[in-house]
C-alpha cells in the first residue's frame, strides 16, 4: 500500500529528496526514508481530495462514525509497533504514549458519537407565512456544511493527539472534509503508521480512499504549496508562533483567502493571590513545578509566567518551588532543534534585565531539558515586553508584584493566552473583582485552582485563545465545537422535502435537536413547505 | 449634542476638512456640512470605546434590549426628517425607505428578543468527575463573550437597515461590544439624525454614551486608521470587492490580525431548468425581470446572471424578460459614481466577445440606470472569465447552456455567491441532482422558485457566501446569527458558582436554552461544583 499515489515512472524516482528521522532516544539515525513530495505529488494530492469531497461530504454521520471508530480501532492494532517507534522518534516515555494513545483513540471516539448523535449541524427552521404582508415570508432552514478539503499540520509535541489521526484529522473528517496532511518531519515513522491504520479503516468501512492522505516536506516550502493551493478551503497548524504566522500569511495572500487556524502557544499565566498563598503556597508551588516541567515543558499549556501578588505565603510558596525544581529529574526533548532553541530562550530570559536564577534542576543528557525557575520584580516585566515570548521548555517565570495596581498593570500588559489561571480563594477577589475579567478578555479558558496543562477533550472545552495564543479565538482545536472549523452555514429557502438534506426536513428523520423560534426541540417541525 | 468629542482646540477647528452630501434628487448639494475626522479623533473614539466595554460587555442581555429597543422607538420619533433626508441625500423612494425604515427597527427588536431570551451564548456545560482515572474529571462550562471594541462601515445602498443603526451595529451592540461607524459618505445626514437618536436611547435606559460613536472620512484614510487601530477587535464592511479586499487586508497586516467581514456582493447566479420554463417561462421571466430592476438593481442580491438550459419554453420567457425591460422605467442611483460606474461596467459587458443586447428599458435623468439585458452562449461566457464580475445596476446577463454538461461546466466555473437560485420543476432535478450540490457548493442561500432580492432578516438566514462574495462564509451579516460574528468562545474551569457569569450557573437563573452532554436543556444542570 503506497502512502500517497506518485505520478512519474522510475526516473522521476531517482531524483527523490528522502528524508530520515533522528531519534533523541538513541542519538542516531533511524530505519526509513521518507520520500519529500513534489510539487506536482501536492497537486495530484489536492485534485484527489476534490474528487472525493461531494461523496463525502454528503456521507451520512453514521458512516463517517464508522469510519473514525475503525481508526481508532486500527491504531490499537498497531499495537507496540505503534509505541516503540513513537519512543524511538521523540524520546517521551511510554507512560505518556500509551496516555496519547488512548487520548487519540478516545478523541476518535468522540467526534464519532458527536456525528452519529448529529445535532452538531445546528440546524434552524423558520417557518414561512404566506399571509405575511407586504411580502410573504418565505421557508427557511439552515445548517452546517463542510467547505471542502482542508490541509493538517501535524504538531512535533503530540505525535498521536495532534498529529495524524489527532484532533484536527477526527474533526476535519468527522465534518465531511477530506483531509491532507502535512507530515510532522519528528515522527514520519509514527505517521507512516498511523497513515496505514486510517487506510485500512477506509477500506473497511467503504470511504473513499483518498479522503486521508499526507504529504512530507522539507522545510516550510510544501507546507506552503499546500495552503496556496486554490482547491483547499480551510488549513490548521500547531505549532510555533512563527511557523503559524508565516503560514497564515499565505492562508491570507491567496486569490481567495481561506480560514486558517494557528494554534501557536503561550505563555499561560497564573495569577497567584495572598490568600491562597497563605493558606496552601507550599501545595500551589508543587503544583506549579509539576505542571511546568512535565515531559519536558513540552506543552502548549504550559504555566510560563507565574504572577504573584505579594503576601504572607510568597516565600513559603518560592522555596517550595525552588525545592521541587531542584528535585526534578531532566526529560528528553522531542528534537535537537527544540532543545537547542530551549537553551538559547532559556539563556535570553536569564540574562535580562533584573532577572534572577531561583534554582535549575540536574543536568542530564544533551538533549534534556532541564528544568529552570527564574524570578523578575513587576517593575522591569513591564519595561521588557520580551519577557512575554513563549520559552518552549521546562522553564517559569515569576513576575513579583507589590501590590494591586502593578498585578494589574501587568495583567493589561499580556497578549493573548490560550489559558489564564487562578491560584485563589474567593475572597482574594473580594477587593480585586476586575481581576477574573481581565484574565477572560485575554484567554480562551480560565483555570480556577487548578493547573493549565492537562486540556480535557471535552464538548465546553475552548483551546484557542485571542492572539498571539491563536490566528482565530473564535474556534477550539480540542474537543467535539473543533467540528466548527471546517463548516459554514448554508440557507435553504423554499426548497422542497425531497430535496432537503435530512437534517432539515420537516419529519425530522434524524432525531437531532433543532433550533426553532427560540426553542430546541427533537420533534417534527409541522409546518412543511407550501408547494 | 456632539456627535464625538473632538479634543484641540478653535485653531484645530479652523483647519478641518468639512464634507458636503450631493443629492441625486435635486442635482445639488444639500445643507449640513460633516468635518472629516483627524488621526487623533479616530484615536480617542477607541479610547473612549475601549473604555466603555468592560462595563457593556458585562451588561444584562435584558438591559441591553431595552437599548435597543430604545433606539427603534427613537429612529421612529424622527418622522418625516428622517425619510426626507434619506429621500434627498440617495434618490430612494419614499415607499422603500418607509419600508426599510421598518426592517431596520424590526432588526432592533429582533436582536432585542434575541438577547432577552438569551440562550444565544450557547452555553454549554460539562459536568465534573472527581473519580475519573487517572486524572480527575474536570467541571467545564463555556459560553460566547463578546469581543471587544468593533468597526462598522455604513453601507451606501441601504442608508438606513445596513448604514447606523443596522444590521451590523445592532448586532455587534447586542452582542455587548462598543461600535464605532465609518459613516457611509452618501448620507451623512440621514447619519447624523441616526446617531442622534441611538444617543437619546442610551442615555433614556442608562448605557454608557460612547458605546456608539461614528467618525467622517474622506476616501479609505479614515477607515484604513479605525481598522488598523489595536483597540478595534472586530469590523465590518458592505461594498465593492476593491473596499472590502483593501479593508481586509488592513485588518490580516495588524501585529493582532482580527476577524473582517466584507460583504462584497456577487452575481446570484439564477439557474433556469427546462420543465419549469416551459411550464411557466413567462411568470419567471417577468420575476426575474423585476427582481434585478427593482430599486435600480442597487441589491447585494441582484440576479445578474441568468443560467439558462435551453428547451422549448426558453424563447417564451427571453420575450417575456424582453417586454417587461422595454416597459421598465428608469430609477434614481443613489450616487453619481455608483451611476457612472454603472454605465461603465454595462458597455464592458456589451462589448465583451460575443456578448448581445436584449433590449434596454426607456432612457430616465442622468442619474438614472436604465434596465439592460443582454445574452451570451455558454461556450463564449466560460472563456471570458470577466463575465462574472458583478455589475452593480440593473444588468443582467443570460447565459444560454445548450445541453447539460455545458450547464454544468458553467457551474463549476462560479465564484462564491451570496444566493444561488434554482428555477425548476422537482422532475428537472431527477437526471440532474448534483446540480443541486454544486450551487449549495458555491453559495450562503439556495433559493427554490423565487427571487434572491429580499433577504428575510431570519435565525435561519445566511447571508454571507464563499469568496468572493464574502471574505468570511462562515457568518451572516443578516439574521440573529450575525451575532455571533462579535464574540468568542471561553472556558470555564471549576470556576466557583458565585464568579460564575448567570448564564453558565448551575441553577440557570436566566432559564436560558443550554448544552449539557447532548442534551440542550433549560433546566438547572444538577451538578454543582466541587468546592
Amino acid at each position: 500500500m503506497k502512502d500517497i499515489t506518485i505520478p512519474g515512472g522510475k526516473n522521476a524516482e531517482k531524483a527523490r529528496k528522502l528524508m530520515r528521522v533522528f531519534s533523541p532516544l538513541t542519538g542516531t539515525e533511524l530505519d526509513g526514508e521518507y520520500p519529500v513530495a513534489r510539487s506536482e505529488e501536492v497537486q495530484y494530492a489536492v485534485e484527489q481530495a476534490m474528487a472525493v469531497y461531494p461523496v463525502f461530504s454528503t456521507t451520512s454521520g453514521a458512516k463517517r462514525a464508522d469510519f473514525l471508530e475503525a481508526i481508532g480501532e486500527e491504531i490499537l492494532a498497531l499495537g507496540e509497533d505503534l509505541i516503540q517507534r513513537a519512543m524511538a522518534e521523540t524520546g517521551l516515555p511510554e507512560s505518556r504514549l500509551l496516555g496519547e494513545r488512548g487520548r487519540t483513540v478516545g478523541q476518535l471516539g468522540q467526534f464519532a458519537a458527536h456525528i452519529r448523535e448529529g445535532s452538531w449541524v445546528d440546524a434552524i427552521l423558520d417557518p414561512a407565512d404566506p399571509d405575511r404582508k407586504p411580502f410573504p415570508k418565505p421557508d427557511l432552514r439552515q445548517m452546517l456544511v463542510p467547505m471542502g478539503p482542508v490541509a493538517i499540520f501535524g504538531a512535533g509535541n503530540f505525535p498521536l493527539a495532534f498529529s495524524t489521526a489527532g484532533g484536527d484529522t477526527a474533526s476535519a473528517l468527522a465534518a465531511g472534509c477530506p483531509v491532507i496532511l502535512k507530515a510532522h518531519e519528528g515522527h514520519l515513522g509514527t505517521n507512516a503508521l498511523v497513515n496505514r491504520a486510517i487506510r485500512l479503516a477506509a477500506r473497511r468501512t467503504g470511504v473513499p480512499e483518498h479522503v486521508f492522505q499526507y504529504v512530507v516536506g522539507d522545510g516550510y516550502i510544501t507546507g506552503r504549496e499546500l495552503v496556496a493551493h486554490p482547491g483547499i478551503k480551510a488549513a490548521s497548524f500547531t505549532g510555533s508562533f512563527g511557523g503559524g504566522k508565516a503560514l497564515l500569511q499565505v492562508a491570507n495572500s491567496r486569490t481567495e483567502p481561506i480560514p486558517f487556524f494557528a494554534e501557536m502557544g503561550s505563555t499561560n499565566p497564573v495569577v497567584v493571590l495572598p490568600e491562597a498563598m497563605a493558606a496552601r503556597g507550599d501545595v500551589i508551588g508543587q503544583q506549579l513545578v509539576w505542571s511546568f516541567t512535565l515531559n519536558a515543558g513540552q506543552f502548549c499549556t504550559n504555566p510560563g509566567l507565574i504572577i504573584v501578588r505579594e503576601g504572607e505565603g510568597m516565600q513559603k510558596m518560592i522555596d517550595a518551588m525552588h525545592q521541587a525544581v531542584l528535585a526534578r529529574q531532566a526529560e528528553l526533548m522531542y528534537g535537537k532543534g527544540i532543545r537547542t532553541n530551549f537553551d538559547a530562550r532559556t539563556q535570553e530570559m536569564l540574562q535580562a534585565k533584573s532577572v534572577t536564577l531561583i534554582g535549575k534542576g540536574p543536568d542530564g543528557g544533551p538533549l534534556d531539558g532541564q528544568a529552570t525557575l527564574a524570578r523578575v520584580h513587576a517593575v522591569d516585566f513591564l519595561i521588557q515586553p520580551e519577557l512575554q515570548h513563549e520559552v518552549f521548555g521546562p522553564f517559569s517565570l515569576i513576575v513579583i508584584c507589590p501590590d494591586d495596581d502593578s498585578l494589574k498593570q501587568v495583567l493589561r500588559s499580556l497578549g493573548g493566552q490560550l489559558t489564564a489561571t487562578l491560584m485563589a480563594e474567593e475572597r482574594d477577589l473580594a477587593d480585586r473583582e476586575d481581576i477574573l475579567a481581565e484574565l477572560v478578555n485575554r484567554c480562551g479558558r480560565l483555570v480556577w485552582n487548578g493547573v493549565p496543562t492537562g486540556v480535557e477533550v471535552s464538548p465546553a472545552m475552548q483551546h484557542g485563545g485571542p492572539w498571539p495564543a491563536a490566528s482565530d479565538s473564535r474556534f477550539t482545536s480540542v474537543g467535539t465545537q473543533a467540528i466548527r472549523r471546517w463548516v459554514r452555514p448554508v440557507s435553504y429557502q423554499n426548497v422542497p422535502e425531497a430535496l432537503l438534506p435530512k437534517a432539515l426536513q420537516s419529519a425530522n428523520p434524524l432525531k437531532i435537536w433543532r433550533r426553532i423560534g427560540t426553542e430546541w426541540t427533537k420533534e417534527e417541525s409541522g409546518m412543511r413547505n407550501q408547494e
